[in-house]
């Protein structure tokens, strides 16, 4: 097969669409034939040597992908040969073909065509598990997401809606905070130019948001404590702010608030099957009515994936970025 | 009424037994003929002028008592004039009479004598509000508790085991460390010369702590989360090491762990209802059982109020410094 290779560590020009040995599917394994991938920031990281793949994980970048069984490993029931398929990959994603644990597999949602199907797993597994399993957003609450024009935060405001929640975006250009709104957006604030903690207060009645999904970490941790309500929850999942910050405990425990800091890629099978097995049960419905859409910025082919990683670092782009593969 | 009454914040010596008014009790308060307060940390802190009572809450000092009820305030059923009960209280208790919301009463445990009962609110509601309604210590699991010989510790470490939990604790002595075993603990931590991140990991087969109760915040905030299992949750009662610390971000993603802070005495009624109710319904039968023991250290005369908090600063009381105040 082809794959996305890496020479070295280093910028976008380092990725190189070359040969590979086919993978072989393990025990509770199937093997895919990949449509398409997806880029998230984490393959940028990875791309510049920064996020290592988990032990047994292929070292291939591309923590998503939709495809068709290809092939079962041994001990597989349930899935057969030729079933379209989506999956939350550790890794392997840019390539023709990949090895993915059955827990981790999802069918494509009802009327949904296979390239966008590969838009869904990281969105809808980062945004389910945090703000349901974690966070336990409930109706009639306050939702603030930081990066609400990305992948993550495109979704989390659909589901955040589905679910009851009133949601707060920020985002640091006003065409993308309209687009937000389209999508459900109650309250739009450019960071650029604006406070989210006043923003939120303002919104809210002083109240402020009872759940935060953050991915700036380090550098937004003390506003985002500012502006949680009592027993608000700050849930990070990514550090592109830094990775260690000061933290007022005082003000944590004057709110009795929590912070949690969670990702996907590192955690055991059981833990990626729990979550993919709640996301088929509780998203991939909203999915299938229309109420949360699959937002896709674009799609390259799976060869132009440095000039993918190029968009992602540069160009901001609305939601995700889609790698066509066949 | 008398009560302990201060000139200005200060050492001991400015707590002065001296008449004050009676209180009053509102819509909704019982009036109570106090017979017992206890002593809390947080005492000594607003003692020193660094701990102001809440709107609303008497000046007077002490956060829990135990009494029999003088008189109903407007609006009140179900409580009769007479009753011995106990109460956490958002000040006023180091007093002959003190006015409680009826949401902070509690019966005395079937066969607890009166002065003893007023060693158990402060203890029973922090130690069941962050462990079980917080962070859901479950069985099987491994629970660390900072200040195990503390009126706190020694109440955790008996309500962890009740729940089924596995218990380490840190002291800083071997014979309190003998004490909390007495109690149930099962790993015995001196902090003067041990480790607990090496010692809890060493007892656990390398797995860490899946609840750490935590009241040092700053100081621990390292190795607390250095110490945390897959899905540990810290949770920080008190700030002794420090209200403000460096946070690793990446340790807390990399363990999808999380960190919780609470205080009691600045919640709304409500929340205080909430977990009064929780306690008579959940730790009353342990303790009418005998599974979980009331520790006192020792019961000083009201009048004695600065012996106790010397005590308190100096002595390492095991368990609970109760103030008899008839």
């Amino acid at each position: 097969m082809h794959a996305i290779t890496m020479r070295a560590p280093g910028g976008p020009d380092v990725l190189t669409w070359a040969e590979r040995d086919d993978p072989e599917p393990g025990p509770g394994q199937v093997l895919l034939d990949v449509a398409a991938s997806a880029v998230n920031r984490a393959d940028l990281l990875q791309r510049q040597g920064h996020y290592p793949p988990p032990p047994g994980a292929p070292d291939v970048i591309g923590l998503e992908c939709s495809g068709t069984i290809a092939a079962l490993g041994p001990g597989v029931s349930g899935w057969e040969v030729g079933h379209p398929v989506c999956a939350l990959l550790a890794g392997g994603g840019y390539a023709e073909r990949v090895a993915v644990p059955v827990g981790q597999l999802m069918p494509v949602p009802a009327g949904m065509d296979l390239v966008t199907a590969a838009s869904l797993p990281e969105v809808a597994c980062t945004v389910w598990s945090n703000l349901v399993m974690v966070a336990q957003l409930g109706v009639g609450e306050v939702l603030l997401v930081h990066g609400g024009a990305g992948g993550v935060g495109t979704h989390a405001i659909q589901v955040g809606k589905a679910i009851g929640a009133m949601v707060a975006v920020t985002a640091g250009a006003d065409d993308r905070l309209a687009r937000c709104a389209e999508l459900g957006a109650d309250v739009l604030i450019n960071y650029r130019d604006q406070d989210f903690v006043a923003e939120v207060r303002k919104a809210t009645d002083g109240r402020g948001a009872d759940v935060v999904l953050d991915n700036m970490g380090a550098s937004y941790l003390d506003r985002n404590l500012d502006v949680l309500a009592r027993h608000g929850r700050l849930v990070t999942i990514g550090m592109q702010g830094g990775a260690s910050g000061t933290l007022n405990i005082g003000a944590l425990l004057g709110k009795c608030a929590s912070l949690t800091a969670t990702g996907l890629r590192y955690r055991p099978l059981d833990e990626k099957a729990e979550i993919v097995a709640a996301v088929v049960e509780h998203v991939w419905p909203l999915i299938e009515t229309g109420e949360v859409r699959p937002i896709v910025h674009e799609v390259l082919p799976i060869q132009r994936a440095a000039d993918a990683h190029r968009l992602m670092q540069d160009a901001h782009p609305f939601g995700k970025v889609v790698l066509r593969v066949r």
